[in-house]
Formats: structure tokens, C-alpha cells, sequence
């Protein structure tokens, strides 16, 4: 027995890497809901296997690919009928184009999903930002997505400087990894911080790990961040919304 | 393709009862797993499908059998071929021997779960708690799962009046459905309190909303409390360490 039909919203929630992020998106989509009942909230089946090869370490070179692993997650979640997949995980979007290629079910770019949410708040104020900080992996930052994107605003990136993503960003977050959310949003404070203090005038935190470590350290900056993750959770809301065919 | 082998572990979530019971034990999951990187944590893969008919108003005889869609979602997870299933929401264990009987994979009962982490509390203690406090919906209190494992240890249940029920216990419980965790904990708190006042040497949240809620208001009670949720948690994390097969 199905309980859905083909056309309905279930959101497939690729996930794991790591799955304190899959639990955070989760988590993001319930706040972002409005519900009145349980029955109300987002259908979501999440894949969180976090056994998948480090995606850092493979962009760096020094790891397996994580390719095999995300095309067989990409098969488990259609094979359950998901009508979108999002990936809570910025570094994997290195590999969209090769899991779209062989999804059924359409993937929604993290970053497409940060766009959106920065052209709503650009639209409230008269213009974009002129600079926007970005913290990210070393892996995300060379692909270039955000970029793109923020100069099609007409915003310019500022990025980490080497030194501060090997002292800041990277321990940061492989704090978080670890569990230690403290000593992750201590670092990724100051890296913000750093951000800050070279004119940007928003941060876009497009690693799945800094906006929960920032919050945990109740950090200042969260007010001028975009968080990819939210951003991603408010795309799959406004989905199922937009659904006339709920389950 | 699939990544895993048929006796490896791979925990099954059958949620959405509410969602933020699902997200919760997740969240619990993580935080009982020792790791030192993302590879180390449990994996899992949630079905958090909302749209299940209301437990308690089916058990209340006033709404439609959640049995059909459950049995479904169990369908679903097997199809992913998990190697155990967990239910956080206790109501839903009603169903448990329909859904069990069903299963390819084996099923945990959380208030088996919750009898191994009060019995593995008791041992470092003199003696059992000689009242236990049970906080539940109608149909668990009903169902006695609970009361026949205390009465198993030597304790007796203190469960909340007719009254607390209806003033207390489900306004409280459906608050935090529609998200409302301030409200629904103050109420839930109130209802702690006479428990203890009545004598509760040790509390059980036994409705996966009750955990968070009283997190949400720092409750004093917490420190008494057993929370089912993180016992069930528990549980598949021993079920993770103990494999010899992990993917």
C-alpha cells in the first residue's frame, strides 16, 4: 500500500553529512511551517546514512569520492516516490549536476534556495548589500555558486583569507563534527567577526554546520546572517503550500 | 546500488507523530552517539509523514484508525531494508503487535526501552523509586505498558487524575503540536509538580511532546525525569556499537 499519489509533496531530505545538519533542516522546516496540528506539517522521508566519504577531504584530493554513496541515497529516496530532494550540505552540491542527471525526483540547489531569500530581503530595503561575507568550505568557495549569485545581485563576495580558513573555519568546523558546538562557535565567531570588520555587510553561513554552532554560542552576527539551511527549509514549505494535492 | 549489507545496521524512524518528536529523537540519537567525525554517528533514515490519522482521537473512538498509513510507513521503511524499526511516539505503540507482526525488521518497543535505562538507574541505587510518576496520553495509560514494567521492578505508578488529564496533560501536549512550547511546557510543568507532590520519586515522559516541552521552560523536573525518547535513543546506539558490520 502508497499512501501518496505520484503528484504528491514528499520531501526527500539527503542527508547525513553530518547529521546534526539533516536534524537542523528538519527542525527548520517545522519552525517554518504554519500548523495548527500535527497532520498540517511538511511530509519528509530523510536519508541520514553518514557513512558517505568525507566531501572535503575528497575535493582536497585526499579521500575516496563520495559519488557512489549519494547516488545510492538518491536511489533510496526515490525508490520511495520523494517528489524533491535537498541536500542539507553545501559541500555536496559539488556533485548536483551528477545526482539531478540521475534523479527522478528534482534536486533543489541550496544555493538557488539562499538567493531567493536574499532577493526577498534586498526587495524590503533599497539595495543590496555592495559586500556579503561567505563563509564556507574551501570546496564550496572554488565552485563558485554563491558568487554567482551575489553578483547577480550586484553584491560583491568576501571571502576567508587562507590563514583564516586554516585556523578558523576548518577547526571550527570540525568542532562541530565532533559535537563540540562551543569550541566550533567560538571560531566561527571570530571568523565572522573577521568578515565583519572588512566591510561585510551580511554574512551568508553556506556550510551546514556554522548557523547551529553560532547559535549555540548566541552569536551577534546571526542577525545579519542568511542561513543556506532556513533558506533550503522555506523552499520545501513553500512546496508542500503550494501543493493542491496534499497527501 | 545499495550500500549496505542485508545484517548491517540501519535504524528506521517511523515519525511524524508529531514531527518534532521525530526531529527530537534524532536529535537524541546524536548526542548519545560517541564520535569523533561524521562517520561515526548512527545511521538512520526517517519517515516523518505527518498526515497519519490523531492517535488519541482514534483510541478516543471520535476520528480514523491510524493502523493503514502506519502499516504503510513500515511498508516504506522495510523497503529501505532497515534493520530495526522505533516508533517515538507512544501512543502509536497501541498498534505495536499489528505493525510487528508485519515487519520484516524487528521492531523496538519504547517501553522496553525505557525499562532498561529505569532498571540501569535503579541498580546504581539502593532500591527501585517505590511511586513512579507517568505522564502519557489516555491510551497509553490505558494500554498499561507502562504500569505492568514498574509494577515488574517493585514500584508503583502515580498517574494524573481525570482532571489533570483534561486541564493539564492535553492542552499541554496539543500546544506543543502546533509548535506553541512555552505554553505547552508551563502546563506540563504544573502537572510534574503534582505528580511529585504526590509522592513521584521519578517521573516518565511517556508522550514524546512532554521531553521537549519541559526543556523549553528549564523545568526543575527534568533531573527526576526519564525521558523515553532518549532511552529509545539509547537503545539504537547500542544496537550501532554492538554491530560487527557497520557500513
Amino acid at each position: 500500500m502508497n499512501i501518496r499519489t505520484d503528484s504528491a509533496i514528499l520531501i526527500g531530505v539527503l542527508g547525513g553529512m553530518g547529521p546534526l545538519a539533516t536534524v537542523d533542516l528538519m527542525q527548520k522546516i517545522i519552525e517554518e511551517t504554519p500548523v495548527s496540528r500535527d497532520q498540517d506539517h511538511v511530509p519528509v522521508v530523510a536519508w541520514s546514512v553518514p557513512q558517505i566519504p568525507d566531501r572535503q577531504q575528497a575535493l582536497a584530493g585526499t579521500g575516496a569520492s563520495p559519488l557512489p554513496a549519494l547516488l545510492a541515497a538518491v536511489g533510496q529516496l526515490n525508490r520511495l516516490a520523494v517528489s524533491h530532494i535537498v541536500i542539507p550540505c553545501n559541500t555536496a552540491h559539488h556533485w548536483f549536476d551528477a545526482l539531478a542527471t540521475e534523479s527522478r525526483a528534482p534536486l533543489i540547489h541550496i544555493a538557488d534556495a539562499t538567493l531567493e531569500s536574499l532577493a526577498r530581503t534586498v526587495k524590503n530595503q533599497v539595495q543590496a548589500p555592495s559586500k556579503i561575507g561567505l563563509i564556507a568550505t574551501h570546496g564550496t568557495l572554488a565552485a563558485g555558486w554563491y558568487q554567482q549569485r551575489f553578483a547577480g545581485l550586484g553584491s560583491a563576495t568576501l571571502a576567508p583569507t587562507e590563514q583564516e580558513m586554516a585556523t578558523l573555519f576548518v577547526p571550527g568546523c570540525y568542532a562541530v563534527k565532533r559535537g563540540e558546538l562551543q569550541q566550533g562557535g567560538a571560531l566561527l565567531e571570530r571568523l565572522a567577526q573577521r568578515l565583519v570588520d572588512r566591510g561585510a555587510e551580511r554574512l551568508v553561513l553556506a556550510c551546514t554546520e556554522v548557523a547551529p554552532a553560532l547559535a549555540a554560542v548566541k552569536s551577534r552576527w546571526l542577525d545579519v546572517s542568511i542561513d543556506p539551511a532556513r533558506a533550503l527549509a522555506q523552499c520545501c514549505v513553500r512546496q508542500w503550500l503550494s501543493s493542491e494535492r496534499r497527501l
